[in-house]
């Protein structure tokens, strides 16, 4: 069985048009007439449905199961039934004895069309059944993995045809499966032989056909069938590195994981770690060292979770922001920490993985995601082939907001990205009370207008602060800060509930309406909780949350700027915050243009997801290459106007022509603007309310 | 400058053909009409007729020099002057003033085609004229080295365009030289930056463009404008590693020299290396690791020789036979030991030179040629390359005598090889006197027919023993023993003059002609040196040689019945063997077929030569990996002939109508075949003249 149609069958298919038979795949629609008599797995392979096989159509990898419709389908002509394939024969049955076949299921490599069929593919092929699958994303991935596992059986040495035992197997992998002008990985060459009298000439190739020299590559080799082979998806994050591991055959997530980068050592935020390598001779190196350990550490963590010998790794697909894209490969990225913000690289990669110190298969490659632009990198690419923007009529906004916030926004016709500067705030840093995302960190906050008490909850307790039991459950954890997600909440309510103007003062006449606002100095705060510790929000984390969200604003009203728009049909938010904050708050704070709540959604990890999707289908690397030259960047620096945009972003949304939207959601207060924020200034933060 | 024209220059040639100048590149003749005003140098690149540039046109690098024949060439219908070409400018003097350009020289980047032209490309551009050219090799190997030397002016890092560095010094590099799809060695990624600035964004890029992936590839990088890059063309034998450095960019050879393979503490022939390798199980690893290391060795031995930073070594290529190509690669032998002599790999290999433990330039790349089949190695490949029967039109025997003889016979029609067991008496052992060829070893003997008495030449002495003067001389190195050239002749002469029969028995009757003949048990030995040591020449020293030159005859005899031919054309002898034996007693003894004297020649290292040819013309690559895929293999073992072949070759040749050529310069022996071989016999060895 070859992978390409051999003109021999094209002629034989033509001559006996009249005798074809119509077959349809399922769930991609493909159809196409073929002669009876041909395998179906033959015919998927015309059409370009993907059925996995590696055994080469001997019915012993059982990799190739598919099942028939029956019935009559009106609109598409077809009377199909198990009675249009040929019988269940010898080596079907065979593996059904050994292997066990799911009811109704055949192996296409066997099963010969006999008459009209409709053929469901199953997405998800049960060999290995036992293990449980992880939802990581709804999104069905059509797969077209860049490793495929052939079995061959190589000719015997003959002292009349002298040809070396490798470049008789490359022979029959050409004869057998198609492969034309195969590379050889050089860790291989001195194994072929042994592998060979091993498994009795017969043995598992793995071919990588994606490499960056355009020829496919034998990368791995087994004696006897091999029938499984994975694949590790991975977003190196600042914070945090996640990871999936995936069959490369079914397309089944295994195990999804992820810990902390160990880099954090080194300092918090990136650019404390540019300065790191700044500051220290071996600095770039101890930095590469400790996020290649984490990954091979997250990898034994997935492989244990299921139950997958790490050497089973043939493919890896990373993507990271800049300066962890370059630290991971062994690129000093002082560069990225001043203007001109140079990437060494801009461009996807590949490497061997063993050239990043990466323990899998010793002939494992990795990819990585180009990168955008030098703020935007190739995580922000890994989100954008995620949601893909490009493939949208509306104007869809991308966003994943970190210490800076990437954001893309676009459609079929135009994308446009940058980076604006948030800083961490979003992340809980620099927030008087502020802390990670955590057991015992306060989630989700609300005030009553009327008495502006709050109540809210708290990570690992199941209850609201005011329901009966909450302060027995929350003494387990410790109530301990606020994260990210409810500084956003806390500070949309105080907004809400009249305890901050809409540019941001904390009202201190209201000490004596409500004991919850005290004063601090010069300026008012608002106690969430008494006790301890004390959990406080002052006029200084507001000011904090101000700048951020204002950064991110400008960053998207410039971007609609350059589309032209003045509202978005659909907003993204990913990243860990962004699956957290509740996206009617963040548009109460500003954070976000005015948009329909019901297209505004958290996408989580959409960078891995990207990442996932290149893994499982290599048209999806060469669909986000292409993607990236074409986005047009922005860089804010270098924009006259972002600095008023920045300006005008600092008040809260009060507007309801402006944020129709959000009207039909909340109350906004309606509200003069303060003359004075409570004495504190400085020519970056002038005062003047939106709109005006 | 462009390496490809474009389609508008394409255009512009069309339409201005009537102002055309006509142009004749010497020595390779190639000819075109070129548009006036066009640079020298892209019309040479248009023809293909390889002109080294490393500065992209910019006159600094002084690689591009040509000098024009002034005359009227009524042949070509051309009249060259130098007038045709436009004045010297500023570049160009420039150039001279700094570094000097030879008298009549000029930079053909900046030379513009005036009208029509005779032009010399120099084969040896002299940029570093104090370093002596050693010739290897009298023949001209016509340049087209895998790696090329490209100096370019990157853009600077635009944040409106945010590409990353290396991404925007591809894109110069497509631009100025035409390199589409351009991949990098990984270790280069990580250094780009820093190298951009300290070139202050000029850098010179090595390219290799004949990776196995097809797509060229940056190997090199370096500040400012680099121009020198060299390869290294070696051949592993089993006894001696010689080596040659070599200029990339002019194709001077800079230094050559040779070490003893460190293997041989291991086992002195092939076989007791396999068999070491098979009783040891880090036998494979000590012997590969003591290979790479004596290649290690001399390469530094030819860099101090020629004043050559190792790591300015680029690319490399390797022959050897199938066991020591094998041990080199890491590959285990063991299965070259045994039938069917299966090789791990006979296709052509490349890998990165840090792959094999090469230490040069961290990007080098290394080629292997070829090998034809189990016995018939890539050093076999790199002597056909070599000597190129297959480019001939007579009958060319091409023979590599060492431990095994490799045979390659044939024509432009056809080509056959074959390996033929000689077992090791051609090198001296298994013969009671024999020795390596070293100073004290009988090099040359002769024996006077009448009187029996022996002359002889000693390595390391200048007379004949029968000179004046020779025993002084010869107490300085000591008499050893005889080399196996010498045994040759000693055993011809013993034949010519009568002391042994065609049948090689040593005839004990002329012990009372000649004190010469001595007793030695049941047998006969012949005294050549009376002394401290007594160099004899015995019976059984005669029947090794026999037997070895029975195995080479039968196999060049094989191969002349599978060619269908009586008689050869021209006979070339490969390897140090062939370079010191005499052509004429290999014919008396009948080690080589009948053939006009005259055309039998040693050619020395022709494995080598054929990997010098490798290294400077990429062309030659494919040449002979086209070649040996077409070459005939034919395996003695399995030929049911071979076995009288070799028994009718174990006489002496004494049939004028066999060996016309042979009757014109010896006079051969006409007596009787003698009826018994002083004793000893065996199945394998039966007694019968040739002829019969």
């Amino acid at each position: 069985m070859r992978y390409e149609s051999s003109p021999e069958k094209e002629t034989h298919m033509t001559e006996a048009a009249e005798k074809d038979a119509l077959v349809l795949f399922m769930p991609s629609g493909k159809r196409g007439r073929f002669p009876l008599g041909m395998p179906v797995l033959d015919a998927a392979r015309k059409l370009g449905v993907y059925v996995e096989s590696v055994c080469g159509g001997r019915a012993t990898c059982g990799r190739c199961q598919v099942s028939v419709q029956e019935g009559n389908f009106a609109k598409h002509q077809i009377v199909s039934s198990n009675d249009h394939l040929s019988p269940v024969g010898a080596k079907e049955e065979r593996y059904d004895k050994v292997r066990g076949l799911p009811e109704g299921r055949r192996l296409s490599c066997s099963a010969l069309i006999q008459g009209d069929l409709v053929i469901d593919v199953p997405q998800d092929t049960v060999v290995n059944a036992q293990v449980v699958r992880k939802a990581a994303t709804d999104r069905v991935i059509e797969r077209n993995a860049a490793v495929q596992l052939c079995y061959v059986e190589v000719d015997e040495p003959d002292m009349h045809k002298p040809l070396g035992d490798l470049d008789r197997m490359k022979a029959i992998l050409e004869k057998d499966w198609g492969w034309k002008n195969l590379l050889i990985a050089p860790h291989i060459v001195p194994e072929v032989q042994s592998t060979l009298r091993k498994g009795n000439w017969g043995v598992t190739a793995a071919i990588h056909r994606d490499m960056d020299s355009s020829r496919p590559f034998i990368v791995s080799l087994w004696p006897g069938l091999k029938n499984e082979a994975y694949g590790i998806a991975c977003d190196i994050g600042s914070t945090t590195i996640a990871m999936h591991l995936v069959s490369l055959l079914s397309g089944r997530i295994v195990a999804s994981s992820g810990t902390s980068n160990p880099q954090i050592r080194f300092g918090e935020d990136l650019m404390s770690r540019v300065s790191y390598v700044m500051m220290n001779p071996d600095g770039r190196e101890a930095m590469t060292s400790a996020v290649r350990e984490a990954v091979n550490m997250l990898i034994g963590k997935v492989c244990a979770e299921g139950g997958v010998d790490r050497h089973d790794i043939l493919d890896l697909v990373f993507v990271a922001n800049p300066i962890m894209h370059h630290l991971f490969l062994g690129i000093d990225p002082t560069e990225l920490g001043q203007a001109p913000f140079a990437l060494a690289v801009s461009g996807a990669m590949q490497y061997w993985a063993h050239e990043l110190d990466i323990d899998v298969n010793r002939g494992a490659r990795t990819y990585l995601l180009p990168c955008i632009a030098g703020h935007v990198g190739a995580d922000a690419a890994g989100a954008t082939l995620a949601e893909g923007p490009y493939r949208q009529d509306g104007m869809m906004l991308l966003v994943d907001v970190g210490t800076n916030a990437e954001i893309v926004l676009g459609n079929r016709a135009r994308v446009v990205a940058a980076s604006s500067p948030t800083g961490p705030a979003f992340e809980g840093a620099e927030i008087s009370s502020g802390q990670r995302a955590a057991p015992g960190a306060i989630e989700r906050v609300r005030i009553d207008p009327a008495t502006l008490e709050p109540r809210f909850r708290v990570i690992g307790v199941d209850k609201w602060s005011d329901e009966e039991g909450f302060e027995e459950a929350a003494a387990t954890v410790g109530v301990t800060g606020i994260c990210g997600s409810a500084i956003i909440e806390v500070v949309a309510e105080m907004y809400l509930s009249g305890i901050i103007s809409e540019d941001g003062v904390v009202d201190g006449s209201l000490m004596e309406k409500s004991p919850r606002i005290i004063q601090n100095g010069r300026t008012f705060s608002y106690l969430l909780r008494d006790g301890e510790p004390r959990i406080t929000v002052t006029q200084n984390d507001v000011r904090a949350i101000q700048l951020a969200k204002a950064a991110l604003y400008a960053g998207i009203k410039l971007l609609m700027e350059k589309q032209g728009v003045e509202k978005v049909d659909t907003i993204r938010f990913a990243g860990a915050f962004g699956s957290f904050i509740d996206p009617k708050y963040a548009m109460v704070l500003g954070l976000i243009p005015d948009c329909d709540l019901a297209e505004v959604k958290a996408v989580g990890n959409a960078a891995g997801t990207g990442a996932l999707m290149a893994l499982l289908n290599r048209g999806h690397r060469r669909e986000i290459e292409e993607m990236v030259k074409k986005i047009e960047k922005i860089e804010t620096a270098l924009e006259s106007n972002f600095q008023q945009l920045f300006v005008n972003a600092m008040a809260m949304p009060n507007k309801v022509d402006a944020f129709p939207e959000l009207a039909k959601v909340v109350t906004l207060p309606e509200r003069k603007v303060t003359s004075d924020d409570g004495g504190e200034g400085g020519g970056r933060r002038r005062r003047r309310s939106r709109g005006e």
